[in-house]
């Protein structure tokens, strides 16, 4: 058995030199090298961004977004969206485990979610099993390759694994949200009824204390409902974010003035990096989790009316996030009700 | 005379509700509105990742170049890149300032440099006078227009304008390193060579002090011999950023793998945001100056190798930018010998 590269170079087909994830193709069979993991998949869960696109592409035929993954993952060998570029995650069995790797802690059978995006992930699909348009997730039949470098979870026995797909997906967003959100700060969530923005409004909530705000913006007046109900902020706004101005107007009339110290982009929407920047304060951070965020609009959108804040890319991984938002499933009754009515 | 919104809203044509630089098109009829300036344009600083695509486009043909330009200014109004979606800035005359935001400071009469993009400035263009292919600068006869939000810089009276032009373009690069560069630190430059990288590498010698250490990575033998010549760094490596592991084993020998706090990436080329994230250590920051930074890429491709960075998108503006690099052509002869040489 071969040895890769860590980082997985040794499966790009094009552009070599490349890694997996900026790759146009890699090597999707299902040999192993001796420092990678064979996983049997059950299913993916395709990244909001990614899976709205096809939806929308498809005018939500499922045959059509069934031909759009399979010929996506034959064509580069992996499934990443060519428009959106991103990718998801999945969950399977390990089938094999390479020599060079040995884990104590990680065993033939178990199962195990992939903490890596799909968009570097070597897989083959040999069928599809059902399309769920709700919750983004397709059952499969199919193998995936795990590199050395890529990190995964055990799923835990206390949290259905469905659930526990949905919630790893976008672990990287509540951890970073610990990170950001101090006490007595005022926090805007864009996009904040949806999966990741549930997530993300726990942990403020948690973060800025009793003296601190929380407001989550909302497109539809149900999930925005379902926010109120649920006490996951202090203020609730339903506006299209891609209307910058609306959005500005209605945060500053909230916030006297003050504007937001902290916000995060949770949509998975073009079009939305103004509003975010309107409503942050000078000095204050924009953390942007939204795969459709355009770099030059975010970096030339502040320059351009002079706005003085921190914008940070959301980087899916950062320390402990896996456990981090399993948690929140853990201490939330509410939040968990929530995701089983969806997910399970 | 009408007031007008004073992020320039009121000059969007489509799509309506967004603000200029994410508009397709604005309005460039050179009426002023109450709060606006309007300019005697001299010299366009185009955005080095714009005019090496439309150079790339054009083969380097100087009609082909011109065209390109009065017809992406003809189509939306202003000087934006339908492909990089950058603008670049400008210098010029104040012809007429809008009675609601007199400012004792300016007065028509004086020359200015603009601090926001073109890709969201209105601007007409009669006539191109010249193209300076070595400097990305185009000498125009035109008009302006700045919105009540827009910044400007008046040009001072011992840098020659063109240079002031050239470093004043790029100054939120040096800022944001005087920022984020501590003592100690081990900083690297990608892209240090070029006009944005030079003044970083000078801000990061100054602040990581005589226990840290200064790398820049450049492409061509001839900018890493400047860059050693001129004492801007404590190592120089010579690579394509676009191959990430040969960077990153070149970075790891020389921190003996203990890689960098602070990676600043200043290419004009896409392609470089893994070699970024791979030479920069864990816990550790990344600021993508470069507007050919793709998001997904850099968030996808940190967490594909579970790289637990900080990354920020280069806003291109930040309280005393301006006065800061203006200032290292004030301290570093060297520096500004190299930048006459090429601007002046
Ligand atoms: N950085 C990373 O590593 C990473 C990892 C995973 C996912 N992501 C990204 O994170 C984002 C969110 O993912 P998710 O799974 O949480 O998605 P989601 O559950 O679909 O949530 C998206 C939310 O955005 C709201 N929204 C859509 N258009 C809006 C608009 N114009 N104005 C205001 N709100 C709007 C939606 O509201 P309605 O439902 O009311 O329309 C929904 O609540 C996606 O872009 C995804 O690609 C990033
Ligand atoms: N965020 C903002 O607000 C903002 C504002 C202005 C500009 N920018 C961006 O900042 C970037 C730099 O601008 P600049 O004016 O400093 O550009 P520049 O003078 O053209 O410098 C670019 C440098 O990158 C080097 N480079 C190109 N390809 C490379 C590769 N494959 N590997 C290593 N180095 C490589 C070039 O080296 P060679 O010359 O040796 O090829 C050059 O030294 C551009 O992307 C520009 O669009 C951003």
């Amino acid at each position: 058995m071969e040895k890769g590269c860590p980082y997985g170079t040794h499966r790009v087909i094009e552009p070599k030199g490349s890694l997996p994830q900026s790759a146009y193709k890699i090597d999707n069979s299902m040999e192993i090298f001796s420092n990678e993991i064979l996983i049997d998949v059950l299913t993916l869960n395709v990244d909001s961004a990614s899976f709205t696109q096809i939806r929308d592409s498809c005018n939500d035929d499922i045959k059509c977004i069934e031909q759009t993954i399979f010929s996506i993952v034959k064509e580069r060998g992996k499934l990443q969206n060519p428009v959106t570029g991103s990718g998801g995650m999945l969950i399977g069995i390990v089938a094999e485990i390479g020599k060079d790797i040995q884990d104590k802690n990680l065993n033939v059978g178990d199962k195990i979610a992939t903490l890596v995006s799909l968009s570097l992930t070597p897989l083959k699909i040999e069928r599809i099993k059902n399309i769920n348009l709700g919750t983004d997730q397709v059952d499969i039949e199919g193998k995936a390759i795990l590199f050395e470098t890529g990190i995964y979870a055990k799923l835990p026995d206390d949290i259905p694994e469905k659930l526990a797909l949905a919630v790893l997906d976008v672990a990287g967003a509540p951890a970073q949200v610990n990170k950001l959100v101090k006490p007595g700060m005022t926090v805007s969530i864009i996009g904040g009824g949806g999966k990741s923005g549930v997530l993300c409004a726990y942990q403020a909530m948690k973060n800025v204390g009793k003296d601190g705000k929380v407001i989550v913006i909302e497109y539809s007046e149900e999930n925005a409902k379902k926010i109120k109900e649920l006490e996951l902020a202090h203020e609730v706004i339903v506006a299209d974010a891609t209307k910058p101005m609306e959005i500005y107007q209605k945060i500053n009339d909230i916030t006297n003035g003050s504007l937001c110290d902290v916000t995060i982009n949770n949509v998975n929407v073009p079009g939305t990096e103004m509003a975010s920047i309107l409503i942050t304060k000078d000095e204050g951070i924009i953390y942007f989790f939204s795969m459709a965020t355009s770099f030059t609009r975010a970096a030339l959108g502040a320059e351009g009316i002079g706005k003085d804040v921190m914008m940070i890319i959301g980087n899916g991984y950062t320390k402990g996030h896996a456990e981090l938002s399993l948690n929140i499933l853990r201490e939330s009754q509410k939040i968990r009700k929530l995701f089983e009515e969806k997910y399970c």
